[in-house]
């Protein structure tokens, strides 16, 4: 019998997604282990890999098996799996096929040379040098948005490449509502007594000792490192070439206990998204988070609302301080849960604690939004990111490192991407909400160490979902109501409120 | 104005080299990094990227190209070097187009299978599991051979692919004057007061300091670690994306310091062939060794006659001494030298002395070639295998697992790679002998730890040739003669002479 239309289709996806595999290596391995001298080669390796799967993808040949999926009479005798895949498979093409080749092209090749000239601007800390190149970015991700097409705002089109539904007039006002509930908090906080020091994690941490460290943790987590591995790498991610092989990355820092440690359960909330989708989804492209921001909450839950809690401490810190027993011998439970949530407005995104690291993104959003709308220009950036920076954090940045040129998003074309981070802040607590009244008591078993039952509470509820639903409505169905602001925020209060001992609201 | 043929031919060649590089990194993560259950997706990638470049190597096109750029008139246009890069193109897609589709899929779907099944005998060391896939591999690769093509026998097609102008024919009396030679050497070894031991060789030797050891060589030999680097493997190999990023592997046994150090330096030696290509040929289908032989000449050259000579060990004794003062304090460097010189046979291959090596080889020469021409049964071959050994070595393998069953090769469908191991020995003495008379002094440089100018030497007279000439024209041109056993077994019979105090010959 000749393969039936899905079979076919299915044949040309597994193809794509064994060469996305491929890719993945070689970008994971240009950060972890490459030689310096293979840069040049890689680069156009990547490309020529990218360039086929974009092809593959977007062949007509797929179009027409699409097409004919769509008839009612072969559509009857797909199963509702197979519906979901061909559905996901059409937005994808489509989406691909909007964009002509000559823009995808001049895109790579712009941002190519971009984030070289951000490199460098970042380096004399002036954004005279990156400024046209920025100007060009924003004029291409405008065309971009024309190709794609959109309602209300052209920043749409660009941010439904991360996240799928979501507009700039959703975003606005939770955005404004965050801008005001956060600063105040801050503020409050500011003004409480300093109750806690952040120096108990900066003395010296043995290297060897912390990375095993970690991957305790994450083993108790429940990532499979079978299935997956850790290395490490500057900046860190996750990655992989399948569900049966997730590649974390970390950074250690001796003098900085904490750097690697959350890093580790952030990109570990990943990785277990990542090899925990359902067997069934495999090779399809139903096996991936619905958006950057689903995929946010599961890094953001783990690092924040279970590593940062007070009751995994009780669990770990005794493990911990026999471990490093120099650093943290004097050291109580209590007195590195203060350490790990001292609330400080700062100058960097990166560096930015859970209460006022929203806020840097509020202003990345705005900022980006206006530059694609064309209500702000780029040679304005400089004074308008360091006015809103004292605005929002209280802080000026004393030049532009410290300042717009931090993030390398933009140097990349990454526009629209920015508010997933803060997204998956709110998606977080919704989330851990819901899991806490569901799972008896988290709290016993954090203190306990046993993250099992949470994984695989997360693991049915959301890392299976995959791309069969939205972001949103996988969030109401299983939290009862889509985004909302209100849990994150009353989470931050309660657990500041408690630290600083001052009522927040 | 439009791009040339010889442009067209060129952009094809890059994407399928790009390709080959990501299916070369694929293939040593799998080896070196890989979580266990990546295994059957990484088999997979593997085999999508493999068909796309076979698809990519004898696309029709290509052989429109390449028939364009033999007419006069282009041919004129085109300079020595993209002549070079045109003729030895239309080789390989000649080649690669001769065997159908069919024929290659089966073979791999056959080995895959093979190779199960080998690992699986060899545990039992029963051949019987084994050989009914062995028939079909020997079956498959006869038809292979047809359709290549021959003049003289089968075997000759085979071979072809490993060793480019070799054949049975002239192998035979070469391997028939190693034989005997050989056999006589080590029988006079064998009878010879018995001067020198490996057990210094066993001590404890810490992972770590070997490790670092073996990368201060590596360095010293001038292989570039910023464009290539060493992991770990069960079984060492050299592979790579491109001259830039050149990937050893070495293993490292705590009980055998010789084991980790020579292997370190066997890839090295290939390694500094991959890195040494000339720059005007990267991309081109010229930067590749002419054949496996002349690669194999590289690694021996390294390993025995530098790796394995006194005065190597004049030099490196007193580091080795200080980095292992318990293992090596009591020695010198004579007696170092005599550890890691004595011959004795054994029946694995991997095992071999520099003396007894080439014998192993024979065995599976006489073997392969016997099957592919038909005087050879499958079901004869352990008491074949064994009455062999007896003759060549003396000894009895007392199980199939250390007799037939030790090569995984025959079960990948290697049925022709052997020869060249032994083709590498006597390569390598005729290209040493050749450096020694042109370098001032080579002894000299070596006690003194020069091994900068080896390598330059090698590049310039070697790895720089790449595939515009076949290896035996390069050696020709080089050393004045095309392949000759008498360097090789005269070096051997010097050198074991004065070790053993005994008069060969």
């Amino acid at each position: 019998m000749p393969p039936t239309e899905y079979e076919q289709l299915m044949a040309r996806t597994r193809e794509a997604a064994d060469l996305a595999g491929a890719e993945s290596l070689l970008s994971w391995d240009e950060e972890t282990h490459m030689p310096p001298k293979g840069l040049a080669m890689r680069a156009r390796q990547l490309a020529t890999l990218s360039g086929l799967i974009h092809a593959k993808r977007t062949d007509k040949a797929v179009g027409r098996l699409l097409t004919a999926l769509r008839r009612k009479t072969l559509q009857a005798r797909l199963s509702p799996l197979e519906q979901a895949v061909a559905r996901e498979t059409r937005y994808d093409y489509d989406r691909a096929a909007k964009l002509p080749e000559s823009l995808v092209r001049e895109l790579a090749e712009t941002t190519a040379l971009a984030v070289e000239a951000w490199r460098q601007a970042r380096a004399e800390s002036r954004l005279r040098h990156f400024a046209p190149h920025l100007k060009k970015i924003v004029d291409l991700q405008r065309r971009k948005a024309e190709a794609y097409g959109y309602e209300d705002s052209p920043y749409d089109a660009l941010l439904e490449d991360y996240e799928r539904g979501m507009t700039a007039a959703r975003l606005r006002p939770i955005f404004a509502t965050l801008r005001e509930r956060l600063s105040r908090m801050v503020r409050q906080i500011a003004e409480a007594p300093d109750g806690s020091a952040r120096d108990l994690l900066e003395r010296h941490y043995d290297f060897q000792k912390q990375w095993d460290f970690g991957l305790r943790v994450l083993a108790d987590m429940g990532f499979d490192l079978d299935a997956g591995r850790q290395d490490r790498s500057a900046h860190p991610f996750t990655s992989g070439t399948h569900p049966l092989d997730v590649r974390l990355t970390t950074r250690i820092n001796e003098n900085d206990f904490a750097a690697g440690l959350f890093s580790t359960m952030h990109e570990g909330g990943h990785g277990l998204y990542e090899q925990g989708f359902h067997p069934d989804h495999w090779d399809t492209v139903l096996a991936a988070a619905p958006s950057l921001g689903a995929h946010e909450s599961q890094s953001r839950l783990w690092e924040n609302l279970v590593g940062r809690s007070r009751a995994f401490w009780r669990h770990y810190f005794p493990a911990a301080r026999e471990t490093f027993p120099d650093a943290l011998g004097g050291a109580t439970a209590e007195d590195f849960y203060r350490a790990v949530n001292v609330v400080r407005p700062s100058l960097i995104r990166v560096e930015a604690d859970e209460t006022t690291y929203s806020l840097h993104i509020i202003l990345r959003f705005e900022i980006e939004a206006g530059l694609i709308e064309g209500s702000i220009e780029v040679d304005d950036l400089p004074a308008l990111w360091n006015a809103r920076m004292v605005e929002l954090l209280g802080l000026e940045p004393p030049d532009d490192a410290r300042g717009v040129l931090q993030d390398i998003h933009w140097a990349h074309g990454l526009i629209g991407y920015f508010p997933t981070y803060a997204l998956g802040n709110l998606y977080a607590a919704q989330i851990f909400r819901r899991l806490s009244e569901e799972l008896s008591d988290v709290e016993t078993l954090l203190e306990l160490g046993q993250l099992l039952p949470i994984r695989d509470w997360l693991n049915l509820n959301i890392h299976q979902v995959g791309r069969t639903k939205t972001t949103e409505r996988m969030v109401a169905d299983v939290c009862g109501e889509g985004l909302s602001a209100e849990p994150f925020l009353q989470a931050l209060a309660r657990k500041f409120g408690d630290i600083y001992e001052v009522e927040l609201d």
